[in-house]
Order: structure tokens, then sequence, then C-alpha cells
């Protein structure tokens, strides 16, 4: 598929310096992009690019300005880096389009299917599920009795959804992510066994969540795990029962959170990070990679750092001491030393 | 599906106090509870929740002595808590009933398949299998050529098992998760390029056992990796070739463990734990998240913390002192001014 | 199936001392074996096993002495690890033996397969894909349009490939990793929420490259993630948008690189480590467990560990140093009572 520079103009309300009719049928960064590119300057930290780049193609902003020759066909817009962002959409929708139901997969009869589906081969969709519109459900998922999915839901091949969870409008979910499965709860026997505590509950993910691959989201023990509205979730975390995660929280991959901590809304958190169990954790906290935390965070908007965790200044400090302790230790036995020595001069 | 006080108390052997025709269709824990929910009070701490929950039925204590009005119907019996998990377990184990064999599913001429099997559509049961009873495989699983599973084994969708893996009666295995794949071994050829090691063994796991979903259980090169009897695996795990877990061993979710090591019966583990390989560890040691076991314990029902693993108490007052360091390298450098002072006053 | 001393002896170019007849249908370590196994002696270590074993056939170098009565047959090579390395391999690959196309599986018209292929039931393979000679893709794998795979490639149960994806030869993926899913890229709204940004690049996987069990490897945002030749990953592994393993790299389990972290080649990493985004890693690092590392390396060959990243003798005496603070601090306190005493001595 070839796009011309006058039709990504025109999609884009741009307007075209250059030869209109050039074509294009890829995307690229400036610096790696070859002919037959289509490729965007946003930061003018990188103009150079701009007078060297192999791309047919340069989407720039309407105020830049040339201090050279440009090789490739200008399309000048009020915001190149959004126009860019946009183009890449458009492109994946293209790549991704799907439609119909393929053959052999398993719809119950008593599942409700919204309009304009896509339901991949070996897919199963059990009893009493309802999707609604626009859900592509590539092959081999799983969604088991009851499920119900919102609106324009894509749930990648092989992902499993377990009994009476809940999937709200617009949410993406990555392969191998398993949403449902049971907590993690045991009861001891008193001889050294345990007996499964059944996990009853169900869990919720609201609209516009995003779940890479291969996490798990465990169910509630009563009543339901939540991911609320426009949350991002990385590949590979763990999240137990009980926990809810706030609105527009974004979590990077290998994290986990032990059962039912709350984590606020608009909180960052970075890779291999842990959370212990029954924690609060206030909005718009921040963990850096491999941060553990182990008790509730009341204050807002602050950082951490270290494991167990301390306030990430306190936490950078404590590692520079580290690194000097050797050093210290030669200061304290220096110390000992002289004290020793003017304690004779003394007596 | 609704049930009357009536018929509960006498599913539990207990006595009602109030309507015994008042009908439930959910559980609820009491502070949540909404008409129409049976809930319990076993820790008199929450006996206040008693007189102002919404439940419908509340299953308190024989003992339990009330205070104030109830507006819920009560059935008293001889243990809350014991009773309310039971009712979870009858509640789960009717949502989750399944039975029949599922089309298309894929069984292998030569598998032995055990009496009242649930198998999901596509499920594929390779040459050679035999399963016990009452198993159920769930959609989407693949279990290959001369696995052995017991009695009222549960694989829910998309387990994998590979080849000659032997499971036990009563085992529970949640999505994704992987038995049997190769252990990591390597020869390495000089050039700095390697040669795979092929793994040969199998990996065995004994009754009673549940794993969590994706997590990953590598086969032995030679011999077998070993899950004993009644031990709890989490989500996200990684279990290596050659380990073995002892019996009724807890681990929490996103923990490791290398090559070769063999952990111990009783032994509990929090969450993102990793033990290197070749280690021995005790019966009954406990491990904080996070640690980082490198070397053999021998001393049983210990706690440990930190990463390398210190004993509990030790990592707790070493972290103590890791914040203080900044203090502590500023009462150095007073000491070492006052010595300086004083060597003047002496000279 | 059983092999005869003779027969295994023809097929390794070695020479027999005993029983040329007896017959073997296993291989076991020489410590576990039993009488119908064949073992193997190559570190003069063990010596005293190959008087004890009850293996009815050892594999042993031609200069091995012997000095006591040997029960088992012997088979003399030139080199006893290598030959049972190659049984080992020659076992495995008559174990895993797999051939032809089972029904139900999904092969859009448009696919292109190599000669001798196997593909299980289930098995989905979309439009352009194409696949190289004895390639084996088990059930319920999903590969996705115009993937391309190299020559003898194995896919195990469940691996899903996102589309556009390139697999080289002699790769194989074991089951439940995922390849390709979308990088983790948002734009932030201003208002707290975030937009999506299409990830619409691929991964490429060279050549002899082995992936474990659950791992996660996304594809570029533009561009490509690249995993050379040669690499072995680990299960349970997260490789991030745009990310460049090195040829040789050996990663262990539960380790995480983030976005657009380029690792050199031969570089070796323990397991639970993590990467921070962004940096450069010299050819020949090496890593321990869980060390944090967060700023670029560019001398080559050096042990790193800690969190953050120390040289690996810095990171021990650091530690050493950190279990000696509550002294360190004692002493301290004990300076300056003697300096307080002191001075009131010299006033």
């Amino acid at each position: 598929m070839q796009f011309t520079a006058k039709d990504i103009a025109a999609l884009l309300n741009g307007t075209v310096e250059g030869d209109e009719l050039v074509a294009v049928d890829q995307l690229a960064k400036i610096e790696e992009a070859q002919k037959g590119s289509l490729s965007f300057l946003a930061n003018p930290k990188y103009e150079q690019f701009l007078y060297s780049t192999n791309a047919s193609i340069v989407i720039v902003n309407n105020t830049q300005q040339l201090t050279g020759p440009v090789g490739a066909t200008l399309i000048r817009v009020e915001n190149a880096y959004s126009a860019f962002t946009l183009l890449l959409e458009k492109y994946n929708t293209f790549k991704l389009y799907k439609e119909g139901i393929e053959q052999p997969s398993f719809i119950h009869e008593s599942a409700t299917i919204g309009e304009n589906p896509y339901i991949g081969a070996f897919a199963y969709i059990g009893q009493g599920v309802k999707t609604g519109k626009n859900c592509k459900i590539y092959p081999n998922c799983y969604i088991a009795d009851n499920v119900t999915l919102g609106d324009n839901v894509t749930l990648f091949p092989g992902v499993v959804v377990y009994f009476d969870c809940v999937i709200g409008s617009n949410v993406i979910i990555h392969s191998g992510a398993v949403i449902g499965s049971d907590g993690f709860g045991f009861a001891p026997n008193g001889d050294g066994s345990y007996t499964k505590i059944a996990q009853i509950g169900n869990v919720i993910i609201e609209d516009n969540v995003e779940i890479g691959s291969n996490t798990t989201i465990d169910r509630a023990t009563m009543g339901s795990t939540i991911i609320r509205r426009g949350a991002k979730i990385d590949n590979l975390i763990m999240i137990a029962h009980n926990v809810e995660i706030g609105s527009h929280t974004v979590m990077a991959a290998q994290s986990g959170i032990s059962g039912s901590t709350k984590i606020g809304s608009r909180v960052v958190i970075g890779g291999q990070v842990g959370f212990a169990g029954h924690l609060n954790i206030a909005d718009g906290s921040q963990f850096g990679a491999q941060t553990g935390i182990n008790h509730t965070i009341k204050e807002e908007n602050k950082q951490w750092g270290g494991s167990p965790h301390l306030p990430y200044k306190d936490y950078l400090r404590a590692h520079v001491n580290i690194r000097r302790l050797p050093d210290l230790e030669l200061r304290v036995r220096e110390l000992e030393k002289m004290i020793k020595d003017l304690k004779k001069d003394v007596q």
C-alpha cells in the first residue's frame, strides 16, 4: 500500500512543499529512514537530520525554518509530532484490521456477541458471555461463563478471562494475560498443611485500560479486584486478590502488588517494584525501579526508592554513603589511633 | 439460585435465629454485604458490624453474645469461620461445575481418560496420556505424550504440560502455567557461543499442590524436578531444572529458584524472592519479600531478609543504620575536627 | 526402546569393555542410575561412583584407569562428556519427533509452509506467513500475518508471534512466550490520562536463539527489537521495545530490560536483574543475580552487582560493611565519649 504526499497532506490538513506525487509505504525515524519512508521532525534539536535524511517525505511544524537544501518532500502541519502519531495509529488500525468469525471457534448458544465482531479460530466464548460492539477476540482466547466485555475491546491471542469478570470499553489485553485466576488464599490446618480458601469474587477492569502480555490479575476472595479507568499495566505484572489500582496509574514490567493493597490515581511505578499487602498508596506517588514498599504512604506526589523504600533523595544519599563505607571505616580507625596517642601524650 | 436460612442451617448443622425463610443469592464480607447476601462473624473484634450490616443472614459462633438488636437472621454454628469457608467452597464447586467432552478437541487414540472427565474445546491430549477420575482439562490446554494425571486434577485454560511429566491427585494448575519446559542448560563452545544440552528429565508434581497462573517449572536435565505434596506455588514463579520444593512449602508471586536448589518442607517464601543454584534450604525457613539467598541454610525455622540474605533482625537493624549513615558521617567529621583542635591544645 | 552396548559403541565410535549385549532404555546420572540405565564418568573426582553404580553401561574416557572391579559394561571414547551429550540430544530428538499437519488447524491459504513440517492441532498460521524447512509448530500456537520463520524452528505449544516479526533458523521458543506484543508507549494528555502510541515496528530473532517459557519480547515503536545470533533467553524475561541483545548473550530467568537499551555480545546476566532504559552495556559484561543497572557501562568484561550496580568487588565489600554498621556506630560512640573525657583532662 502506497500513499502520496498529497494524500497524506489532505489527511493531516497540511501543506506540501516539494513533489506532491512522491509515494511512501512505511514509517520510520528520520535518522534511520530509507527511500519510500515517511518521517517527522518535531524537536528542533534534531534539525540536522532534515538535511541528511533519506526519507521521501518528512512532516514538519508550520514554524520550521530551513537553513539548507532538503531532499525530501515536506508536509507542514500545526503539530508534527501529533500528526505523526495519528499516522502511526492509522497504520496500526489498518495492519490490525480483522473481522468476522473464523471456524472452528466455540461460541456458547447463550452468549450475546455485539455488532461487527472479530472472533478468531479456536477462541472459546462461554455461557452467558456478553460482548459490546467492535470487539476483537483473537484465536486461542478463552472467555469463561458470564464475563462481559464493553465496546471496542481487543483480546490478543491466548488471553484467558475467568468466569464473572467484567471488562469495560476500549480495553486492550495482550497475549497470555490471565484475568481472574484464583487469589492465593490458604488456611493453615495446624499440622503444617493448608486448605484452599475458595476465591468467589471477580476482576473488574474499567474503560481505556491496557494490560501487557503474560500479566496475571487474580480474582478477589469476595468482592472485586479493580483496575480503574485509564490505568496502563505492562508485561509480566502480578496483581493479587482484592487489589485496587487507581485511574491513570502506570506500572512498568515485572512489578507486583500483594493482596488487598490499594494504589491511588496517577501513580507511576517503575519495573520490578514490589508492594506488600494491605497498604494504601497516595495519589501521584512515584516509585523507582526495584523499590520495595512495606508500609502505607499517605503523602501525595512523593518520589520513593530502595527496598525497604525511602524518600528518593534519602535513598540516593544512602547509596552514596554505602559506597563510601570502607573510607568511613578507615577514618574511624585513624581516629581511634590518634586518640590513643593523644591519651598517652596527656597522661 | 437462592437459598433460605433453613436450607443453609441444615447444610451447616446450625440453628436459625430469626426468619428462617429469608433467602440469599450471594456471599459477602459483613461490612460490605447488601440485602440478599450471606455473611459471617468469627472475630469478636468486628462485633459492631453485626448490628449495622445489611446482610440478610449472618453465620455466628454458638458462643456469640448479643449486646444490641440485630436486623439479619443469624445461623449459629460451632465455628463460624469454618462454616463460611465451607459455603465458599460449595459456591465455587457449583460455579466451576463442568462435565463432558467438548468438540473440537484432540484426544489421541492411545490416551486413557478416567471417569467423569471435563475436556474443553481445543484441548490437546497426546499419545499415551493417562488421566484419573474427575479431571477437568479446560479449553486450549496441551498435555504432551506420556503425561499422567491423578484423580481430581484441574488444569485451567491454556496450561501446557510437556512430555513424560507426572501430576498427582487433587492438583490445581492455573492458566498459562508451563510444566516441563526445557531447563536452561548450555555448554560453552570456547568461541563465545553455546551448544544446548538436551533436557531429558521430567517434572513430578505430588498430590494437593496448587500452581498459579503463568508460573513456569522446568524439566530436569536428567531425573526429576519435584514439587512435593501440599506445596502452594503462586503466579509468575520460576522453578528451574532439578529443583525440589518440600511438602507444604508456600511461595508468593514472582519468586524464582535456580537450578538444583532443594527447598525444605513448610518453608514460607515472600514475593520476588530469588534463590541461587545448588543450595539446600532447611525446613521451616521463612523469607521476607525480595530476599536474595546465596548460600545454603542449615538451621531450621529461621527468618531471613535482604539481598544477600541476613537473619531478619540483622537485616532490619542494618537498614536502620543505613538511614542513619549521613548522620554517622557528620559525627565522624565532628570528631576529626575536635581531635585536631585537641592536638593543638596539647602541643 | 532398548539399545545394546554394541549399538551405542558403534554410534559413538567407542570400544566396549564387558558384555556388549547388555541393553539400556534410559539415561541417568552415575550416582542415581538403576539397572537398565546408561551413564557416564568424565570428571575423575567422581571415580568412586564407577565402582558402586547400578548403571548397566557407563561411558568413560579412553584414558580412564581402573583401580577396582566394575559391574557395568564400559564404553571407552575420546571424550565421555561430549559423547553423553550427543546421546542426550539423540534421545530428545527421538522423544520430540513430530511430523505432519494435525486437524483441526488453521493455515491461511496465502501462507507458504516449508518441507517436512509439523503443525499441531489448533495452531493458527496467518496470512502471508512463510516457514522454512523442518519447522515444528506445536498445538495452540498463533503466528500472525506476514511472520517469517527460518529452517528448523520449534515453537512449543501456545507460543504467540505478532504480525511482521522475523524469526531465523534453528530457533527454539518455549510455551507461552509472546513475541512482538506492543511496546509500553503512552503520551501524557496533560490531564493525568494517557494516549497510546501505536507500536508499528517488529521483533527480529536471529539464528540459534533459544527463548524460555512465558518470556515476553515487545515489538519496536518503529524499527526492530533485535535478539542477535546465539543469544539464550530464559523463562519469564521481559524485553521491552527497541531493545537489542547481542550475540551469544545469556540471560537467566525473571530478568528485564527497559526500552531502547542495547546489551552487547557475550554478556552474562543472572536471575531477576533489571536494566533501566536507553543504556549501552559493553560486550562481555557480567551481572550477579538481582543487580539493578541504571547507567551505561563502557568497559568490557567487568563484573557487577547490587542495586544500583557497583563493581562486583565493591558490592561485596559494601555488604560486609553494612553488616558491620552497628559495630561501627558503637566505635564512634566510644570515640565521642573518650574525646569528651580527654577534653576535660586537658582543660
